[in-house]
């Protein structure tokens, strides 16, 4: 089977078609016509076997984190996904497999008002590396460059999780049966928080979302935005399932520096805070606020309530 | 060092600064500002190490070709090339070859107009893939499916050349020392038709660009447009280089199924055929007619002249 025939023949008849794709999966490229006063918004990210995810992973499980790790992104600017490109590098063309990927990939893509118009697949070592495209209106994107010394520092859901569920796979921590099911699925299925992210164009003043870690992910902000950070690890939104299932010092530690949450970070300026809980209350997706940004350019201060909190971070290497 | 360091340290400050870029490398995602009246069009491919190029390859030739062969898809689709991302897997991180690679890379970005606005770098067997963006004037892209019965078929440049370069890198023949510069010179670093495809846009009824040999590709074209082709086998371009390194019936096999040309194919209608010379003659590229559009879909009929050229096809499969 040729390169052409896999996307043609697992991707191109499901899923959404959306009208503003003039041409999609079968030619040189796609055509997509953006929305007057719209600014075009690209992503992209990569997952490779044994690196990102286990070769034995369910396929589906797959699908669904490819789409979703990258829609995340988008998520993060303020942006409204709109269409997304699969370059599939795989060792073989097993149809079982490519199948149950494909329909996962799919209906992801699907919940999230997107469409595959674009791909490429080639012979290889499993690697699988979307673009995922989006827009905003002009000049309303979220950056990771505009927070203020004072602005408030949120993140949305709950940190740890999914550093939990890699670890309850590698079979290093052992989860009550109460709480497997939500740490894996905080795992192997991230939600992108679309629509909190679009809410957010309004009020916040910078956003990114948390893949690597809160502590690394960070200070990518502070580089960009050129400010400081104090966060206060007595505040970190741990889930009961993180609680019940590590000592204390364990669950901050993959709060902090535990990958693949891909929770919103953001930082809100003081005259904006009070319109923020009010804005966000539609959609159900707790807010936190975590600390504060400070002057001092670069630096990532720990508290533990208004005392410091000294903390060695071991950075997220995905597995190992 | 990092996914973020490799491609913030290598690429993000060097080429150029479109100023339709409103946010590049460094965020979450890339923010880019499309022209009033232009659509965008993606295009996306993807190079293995071992399946498209020699592991050992040089990194500049790798860097010229990736971007090359990419914006050759935005130039069949007559856009305008603007902006690229990268998503490189690397085995490790060789500072010798990456600064090579990144500086062929960008030169030839450079060189087409675009910017690489985006990028993820992971770690793993040696896998590059580009998508590259361009835009189009609203409703005037080329594409595969426009052909109509009696279109006349035409080629951009000489065919075979790669392909002729690829056996001699493999060691499978001998080129003379007068011919083996321009021969290596198509294989490792072909030339995107881009302001050719641009001009073809009020002409041509339909486009692709040749990446696996015409006598594969051109059955996209046919199955989109639902019709058939007959090409007279004479009139294919060949290069005095190609027929001076070769018998007759090898020189036709690699010009048929010899891939990586990355010259354009296009179909023009009778009474638009008057002014393509005009149009096309300041670009100083050869065009060739080599055959005719035909009712009986999906039929590709090869004569030599007057007479059926009886031919088996071999597929291209990179390097094996």
């Amino acid at each position: 089977m040729g390169e052409f025939e896999v996307i043609q023949r697992y991707f191109a008849n499901s899923g959404r078609h959306r009208s503003d794709t003039l041409l999609g999966v079968g030619d040189d490229g796609a055509v997509l016509q953006l929305r007057d006063g719209y600014d075009l918004v690209v992503t992209t990210d990569t997952m490779v076997a044994g690196t990102h995810f286990f070769p034995d992973v369910d396929p589906r499980a797959l699908g669904h984190k490819l789409v979703a790790v990258n829609i995340s992104d988008l998520a993060a600017m303020g942006a409204e996904p709109a269409w997304l490109s699969l370059a599939m590098t795989l060792p073989k063309v097993d149809d079982e497999w490519i199948k149950a990927f494909a329909a996962a990939f799919s209906e992801t893509a699907d919940y999230y008002n997107c469409q595959l118009v674009g791909g490429d697949t080639t012979r290889g070592p499993l690697t699988l590396s979307v673009v995922a495209k989006g827009q905003v209106p002009r000049g309303k994107m979220l950056s990771r460059s505009g927070a203020k010394v004072g602005d408030y520092v949120y993140v949305t859901g709950t940190l740890g999780d999914a550093a939990l569920g890699l670890r309850l796979c590698q079979g290093q921590v052992e989860v009550s049966k109460k709480h497997s099911a939500h740490i894996l699925q905080r795992f192997h299925y991230p939600t992108a928080r679309v629509a909190l992210g679009q809410a957010l164009r309004t009020t916040a003043s910078s956003a990114m979302d948390l893949s690597d870690g809160l502590y690394s992910d960070i200070q990518h902000l502070l580089r960009r935005s050129q400010v400081g950070v104090s966060l206060d690890i007595d505040k970190l939104p741990l889930s009961q399932a993180l609680r019940d299932s590590c000592d204390h010092t364990t669950a901050i530690a993959l709060a902090l520096s535990g990958g693949e949450d891909y929770e919103l970070l953001f930082t809100v300026p003081e005259n904006k805070r009070g319109t923020l809980d009010v804005l966000l209350s539609p959609y159900g997706v707790p807010v936190t606020c975590i600390g504060r940004i400070t002057g001092v350019a670069g630096k990532l201060e720990l508290k533990a309530g208004n005392q410091p909190f000294a903390y060695e971070h071991h950075g997220f290497e995905h597995f190992v």
